[in-house]
Parts: structure tokens; C-alpha cells; sequence
């Protein structure tokens, strides 16, 4: 195996919670905090933690409106996370790759 | 994207230093720790701790030996590691996979 190919795998996106959260966000132009809790199944504390981490890494915003005068945050990736994500995928890829050769 | 995607990658190797591990043991019948850690670039302590928490989950194997009158030792995967790491592998597979899929 090139042993550079896991060195490769974004920290930030390499944690089951955040590859979950990044995953939904990248299929979807906006999602409200509200399903995406619902869709992942996580707790608010839990999400909450994740979303700031990627916030400070610059991969998403919250966006903090209402609807039906309840609040409503709306996330969603920013360019940088979603070429972040792209990134981080295409390094999944090719460490799936290489598990599939023989030894040199 | 399906969310129990992410919940089936095991904890234990899911860790960038584990992953790198456990690819290298799966290509190889098996390796002295001198040589995987000059493969993996890591520092003994790191290796030991990571190598540890692979064996306590009955993925490996160290058998503490000689060679040429130094000591030697050899680590292998388990069946159950190299079925794990095969399952972890399909599992990271899916994932990539549902990244490429549009939303419902």
C-alpha cells in the first residue's frame, strides 16, 4: 500500500458523525438543522458539536431565519466544503484501490 | 444518502493510523514491527498504542520471537481482522458510492 493515502484523509471529515453530516449536506443544495438531526439520528449536543467543527474548518454555514415565525437554522456547505468533501472521497477511493492490489 | 452507511464502519479501524495498519497486514501474510513501522512512518509509541487496540479487538496477532540473535517481532492479522477489515473496506465502498448518487 502507498502509505501516503490514509496521511491523505481530511481529519476534519474523517469522523463517522461529520463523513454523515457532510454526506447529507453535499447531496443538498440547504437542509434545516432539524432534519438533518432527524435524518442522521444524532442528539443536539452531538450535532451541535459536529456543525461547529466543520464551521471553524470553513465547510459549512448555519444560517439562523424563521419559518412560520419559529426558528429555523438552515445549513449548508460552503464551496470550500464541498471541494473538501470531493477531496476526502476521491482519497477513500483511491485507499478502497489499493487494498484491491497485490503487495509489490 | 442511506445514513446507516456510516454507523457500519467499525470504530476500531476506522482511526487514519489503524486504517494504514490494517491495509498493510491485509497485504502481507506478515511483517516485523521494524518494518511496518518504516512503512507507516510511525514513532514506536504511536505504533505500540495503535497495535495494541488492533490485538485487544482480536484483529492481530504478535508473536515476540528472534533473528539472528535480535529480538524480532512479527505481526499477522487474525481471520477475524482480515474479515473485519474486508467488511470495513465494503463498507467504505457503499459510501463512496452513495456520494455519487443523487438525492431522493
Amino acid at each position: 500500500m502507498r502509505i501516503d493515502l490514509t496521511q491523505q484523509l481530511d481529519r476534519v471529515i474523517h469522523e463517522k458523525g461529520r463523513m454523515g453530516i457532510m454526506a447529507v449536506l453535499a447531496a443538498s443544495s440547504e437542509i434545516s438543522f432539524t432534519d438533518l438531526r432527524e435524518t442522521l439520528g444524532m442528539t443536539d449536543g452531538n450535532l451541535t458539536t459536529h456543525l461547529r467543527t466543520l464551521q471553524e474548518a470553513g465547510y459549512l454555514t448555519l444560517e439562523k431565519t424563521q419559518h412560520q415565525r419559529r426558528p429555523l437554522t438552515l445549513c449548508r456547505l460552503t464551496a470550500t466544503g464541498r471541494s473538501a468533501f470531493t477531496t476526502y472521497v476521491e482519497a477513500l477511493e483511491r485507499f478502497v484501490a489499493s487494498t484491491r492490489q497485490r503487495p509489490e
